[in-house]
């Protein structure tokens, strides 16, 4: 078997590392980038580079930032007595883009996975309390996801946080909005079930 | 909405160039390339620079190669008198990891799509007939894909080839390997049927 040149070899071999990127996707990448313009894949290195230079994780809530201190952190019309909890930066900003949401946030990087070899001392759990201790905050919003991890990561700060008497929620668990019953799981509709609100 | 940093956010744009990554993935393969050691980003980025600068496509077949011609074409052992016809460099690699065949490749850089503005004018479908022409070829193999671009592309390919008085051929098109008739769609059933070949 020829196989590809070397170089494209260790191109598909890099792009192979991406996540959710398999064999064949990094192959297509590469004909991709052995397509473009010169000019293109400058701008994509560059973006690249400066990127990896000039973001950092914020020093208060770990979510993406460009300086020591991210956009939300510093933004003083925000509401500093409420933070929601998420497990990852990208997850603050699918938050964001639900709009609505008016307080702070606190990332975790990473969610409680026994069998994975995470625990909460891997997680940015006393940074959480700290905050919560030292700020005045008033309420705290687990909206870590609803897999497995994310519910046993929101079962063990519940039990961290309610010692310190202040309001604790989970976001709420069910029926996705559009979808059909008859199509969702039973834990999804045993979960939507048991957080039902009168109406 | 505060969205991501500006630097992300150019990231996120740049990988969502890619094919099949939608933005979703972008921001999962940003969220991998800020978590990685810098050691790792300049293995990804000189990989892309030298791939970009030192594969170029072979000057006889269109495939991928490291020289003006690749080391299928350079390969004495190879039989001269078959080409494979193909659409795409990456398809010479799929054809070769399938084994045993030992002829040379000419690839089309693409297949005619009317709708897209793809004529054969567009594809190295010259440079074909002239290799036949020059080289004593006895037979073309076309191997271009089983959907409507790639069916219409060997049937171009078949009327052109035709009046040179070699032997053509079109792979077999039928039910693939290990599946069950009653999955198949009904296009490849009644392709497989026609194609039926005494036992």
């Amino acid at each position: 078997m020829a196989g590809y040149p070397e170089l494209v070899e260790g191109l598909i071999e890099q792009l192979n590392k991406f996540p959710g990127i398999g064999r064949r996707s990094a192959e297509r990448i590469v004909y991709y980038i052995l397509r473009s313009p010169t000019s293109e894949l400058k701008k994509l290195v560059n973006a690249i580079i400066k990127a990896k230079e000039g973001i950092r994780l914020c020093s208060i809530c770990n979510g993406f930032s460009a300086g020591e201190v991210c956009s939300i952190c510093n933004d003083n019309k925000r509401d500093k007595g409420t933070i929601c909890v998420v497990e990852e930066p990208k997850d603050v900003n699918a938050v964001e883009r639900a709009g609505g949401y008016t307080g702070h946030y606190h990332v975790l990087l990473g969610s409680i996975a026994p069998l994975e070899g995470r625990g909460p001392e891997n997680l940015k759990v006393n940074e959480l309390i700290q905050r919560i201790k030292q700020n005045g905050v008033k309420e705290i919003i687990i909206a870590t996801d609803s897999d497995t991890e994310g519910e046993a990561t929101a079962l063990y700060l519940a039990r961290q946080i309610k010692p310190l008497g202040i309001n604790i929620s989970r976001i709420g668990i069910g029926l996705p909005m559009g979808s059909n019953l008859e199509y969702a799981d039973s834990t999804t509709i045993a979960r939507a079930l048991s957080s039902r609100k009168q109406i």
